[in-house]
């Protein structure tokens, strides 16, 4: 189904060259403050056109919202947003009607559905997420209220990679709010929204290379949340981690997510992966290392949560691919029109939304349960 | 929440030293032949006190089926599953009660709940994943009538890993449901789960290694899914992999997965990662290759499943560890008792049991829809 | 939540006098014909204006169908419908602002939220239901293509009701389809929506007659489907009567529900109030009778479906009404402006299409899982 | 599926003549006394063989606790719940596997799954409703924690029923929690489950006369929550008189439920039946009246919510049935062996509890949302 949590609801509809696509949130509660001007923000971070590194193509996303608000504020009720399809060359699609294009959704949408609308790859365009952060966007306000912030940032694109102490020095202990908002400006800043100046300029390099053989790149994001205090997740098959995972496995181009020490833990002895507790400056027993993500048990240690998403290269390149058609007949591809040589830039902040909803959605059931007694 | 699944519901109960543990399958198709004996041999494949990798205490699991069976097959009803939980020695655990173990969900349990049962890590012990061993079982069986198969083994622990070429070579291009059996029992009578015999022994001298050392190792599972058709997994927030991911993802120890090609993708050219198609000898188009590890778009295209799941090392050791107690005051903790100095190999039936659950639910809701018009 | 139904959903969204009202149908099977033709003859007969027994305001509801159908036949995707606001006349909305209409939602919004749009009752509005109309249409064609169909119709408004004999003449032991298509035009041609001439042109005086005295009339709209096959429900929580019920009940004005014998069972004896079996014209095993209402067990038999459900009368009347304002002020309030005396003819076609979404939910959630297996 | 509510969810498992029937409850906040015998003092009130009015029938039900509750405390993790099934004399089922049952769920059984338990009606069985009352009772407690306390009983037995004016001098206008459980206990010391000493002996002998003539008799049950708060239900499809008509719908002999004036409403207008405001004595705004039956626009008013279900006459009677077997064959039946002449009285406390199940899953989705931001 196309929906996407339980107490802070999004659902999302629309086919890349329809008349528009959208999204509704249910749960929000009533009283946030809430302009389409604030969802129009987190639209504008992830729209392409916006440099070398991204297709050319423009997509004029303006979000309107038709519910739920009044008055400059959430009444509680579902709000929809729209954004209307514009800027889209549909042009003659039947050449696509009866090709599946290699590592896109058309081959499986086929065998699936028994139909599909082939203009823009239809339902699985990377254009749905553009619904997800409008969706996002909401829940990120929400999460700033109770002093929660998520922020994603590309970590790798092809062989350039931030190393793990060019990341931590981006993070004070404690960030202050303040200080997390301007890392994420620098952030969206960078065309390559990799926040660690050098290598940005690396990583910009290596993409223009691929795009001028015809080819593209993959990557990973990295993201972390702050502010999330301790006991956020359902522990058996709701855990933090899991909820995180099906939240970014679910945009199309992630192949892999890791929490923490992730993979390479798999090589580790328990004596060197182990949390182990200590005081802090308040007092408060905490963990005194973060190997674990920000989470033990499925649960939130109130450190913060640390996750990596494997992107693959994107699927369109211009390059010649020797596939076969609908009805089995040899074809040489070469998609021609406007693509991304790589999409690392453009998921990095669906998957900080996606981690928002995650979050809002554990925040509000956490808030039911943990109220009711004194614990 | 406690439950798995929308169309086949797995939910469990129960504290790791409680009077029992179980679960409750709801959504099975009527008129499936179901035994005890069918449960309890998966079971068996779990248990511990297997061998030197694993811990010598005896989880004696007798599986009693409680209810929605009839005259040797299913009803329709819910199939309430229990196993009492004996050989747990509580003995005192007032120690254990003012201890947040390293690595443990002690700590964060008692913050989201303000209290736990701290004999044996009550709700977050790994005893917990027998019950879905035992619903996966009955989810195993449905998928067998339909041809579908998942099998998992260790691919690797500490610094031993299976190479690739290794791992393809257990596999013919399409193998027989005999021959998948066959691989599997392998797998099983394996101490460490691999079916590489001398990988296998290096890996189970690896774990005796660290195990003198009262240290713990972790390790990466590798699990295929055989025989599932094109077009299981709803494609925006229900992605194939995105449930699977969930699904693994909420086994404790883990803290990543990859599909097909996963996070070496990151570091590849489109050119080089997408999956072109071809006919098969059926003369029906299918994909050449399968870096997508069987899926396109969250959907399944037909070929082999493929992910990697990565297991931390295991928590508890005897080595002394630097920790504070729940009032903040230095411990220093050397966890005594029986305990597993490598879980990967009691992790390997859960992820494949968890993968059978994911695609029977898949299934029951494909065959809803696509059975509604001839496609 | 705003969402109903578990394999086909209908999530509703809007507010009386926002830019727009809509929906969103998730789960419908793909290769559907459909178009915003097929919908909007549905809201057509829900829309009021089309007689003196119905508010003079006119609702041009033109639906839009924004997503999900590609030349002509649905994608699998989700179907978003929207309908613009146009018509209502917001006006200066200040005096409800403070007021708490009697019958109305006004108040407990205002306890829930903590706020509300007081714009013509916002969303609680009955113009919400034309949104459960579009997606009930959706439903009806589904239906239609397997041969089950759902009528309902004014039973009584007032104190003129149809007598039990009146309504059995209405219907041939098995009718075909096109009988059935028949009625429901004969439905649809009257405008208090009960298709037997006299007892419609009594209702029709009853209803002018308490509008000519400010005030407005209950009433009771009866339903009943046709063509399900037996085994649609699931036997416990989601029992067929149990899912129409909160269907119904979920309806502004419906104060109640009964199956079937309903409430006058409680005064008979089981021997009176049993349905046994016999064998039909072909041979099967049927129930001799059908005081149950088409359901034992909470599972249908194949008989008809019948259900009653009583509506309140209109709260909005012109009549003065005693009550106090927010802040606990005396008032006497008259309600202007345009309104129903009776809805009960609109909420005919609403109880239709509810009751569709509950049997198109469950036919689905049967084929899933009767095809498993041969039964 | 088995399972009821979205937050604190109870689902049952079991079948009349198994090893045992249960109840795992998820979701219930940490940190609630709990013992064994708060739930068995509930399922006390249930059992048969209580009076001349019920089966001599003993269901010496013991629930067990295998889960969920350390030291006297719910520990939040799932609580399961398990009733062995002793007393059950299954004997010979080989003659009910051919029969239907007139006003059983044999047939339909049959139907939907292709095979059934035939023992006692298996998972039909009214004996799957003490799951429920055991999970009801934690919630009730939970209730009863917040001042919420519901209260059933036995409004009309056949053709004897209560007055409206004998049902409200049960109740003062603010009755105390005391005063609710004294009068509960009246309720319960009288074998047909009706507060009112004369009418309670009248339904008693109604019940004894058709009992003698191998007949049995329906009725209606009321039911009331005092101490609710405004604000409960979700104003859509989860409207509060949805959300309890599924609950008691869902109940086996049920055919109709009504809210506050509920049918009667049918015939009444506006100005009788809005509820205006007025200020209390504590100078707050609430409803003047109570015809909404605690409701209005789904959402509850902070006065009592009020409701009555229809109980059909039990369907095992001794007099003789015509009726065919499963395959096709006369039969005249005479239903043997302990059965109720009348289960209004068991079903009592059922609707007591569907109702607390309704009440605490709504409570704990108000308590996430209300608490977000201050309303």
């Amino acid at each position: 189904m196309n929906s996407f949590g339980n107490f802070f609801r999004l659902s999302t509809w629309g086919e890349s060259h329809g008349a528009s696509i959208g999204a509704v949130v249910d749960g929000c509660p009533a009283g946030l403050e809430l302009s389409a001007e604030d969802i129009q923000r987190e639209l504008d971070l992830r729209k392409p056109g916006q440099s070398t590194v991204s297709s050319p193509r423009r997509e004029q996303d303006r979000v309107e919202i038709l519910s739920g608000v009044f008055e400059g504020r959430t009444l509680g009720s579902p709000i929809a947003l729209m954004l209307r399809n514009r800027g889209q060359r549909s042009g003659d699609y039947e050449p696509l009607a009866d090709l599946y294009r290699p590592g896109h959704a058309d081959f499986t949408y086929q065998m699936k559905y028994g139909r599909r609308d082939p203009r823009g790859g239809g339902r699985s365009s990377g254009r749905e997420t553009a619904a997800r952060v409008a969706g996002g966007a909401i829940a990120r306000k929400l999460l700033a209220s109770r002093g929660i912030r998520v922020l994603a940032f590309a970590r790798r694109i092809g062989e350039v990679a931030l190393e793990d102490r060019e990341v931590e020095a981006l993070f004070t202990a404690e960030p202050a709010p303040e200080e997390l908002e301007t890392l994420r400006r620098s952030i969206y800043e960078s065309p390559v929204r990799c926040p660690v100046a050098d290598r940005a300029e690396a990583m910009r390099e290596a993409v223009e290379r691929v795009a001028a053989e015809q080819d593209s790149l993959g990557g990973i994001v990295e993201a972390r949340a702050f502010g999330a205090p301790a006991g956020l997740g359902e522990p058996v098959f709701g855990k933090l981690g899991a909820l995180i995972g099906q939240a970014v496995l679910s945009v199309g181009a992630v192949k892999g997510v890791e929490f923490g020490g992730g993979f390479a833990l798999a090589a580790m002895r328990g004596s060197a992966a182990n949390d182990p507790f200590t005081r802090n400056a308040r007092g408060e027993v905490v963990p005194a290392s973060n190997r674990g993500g920000g989470m033990a048990g499925g649960i939130s240690t109130g450190l913060p949560i640390v996750c990596r998403v494997a992107v693959k290269p994107a699927s369109s390149i211009g390059a010649a691919q020797e596939t076969v058609d609908a009805r089995g007949r040899p074809v040489r591809l070469s998609v021609q029109g406007r693509h991304d040589p790589c999409i690392v830039p453009r998921v990095v902040p669906v998957i900080e939304h996606m981690i928002n909803l995650v979050l809002v959605d554990l925040l509000l059931a956490h808030m039911a349960r943990s109220s009711f007694f004194k614990l």
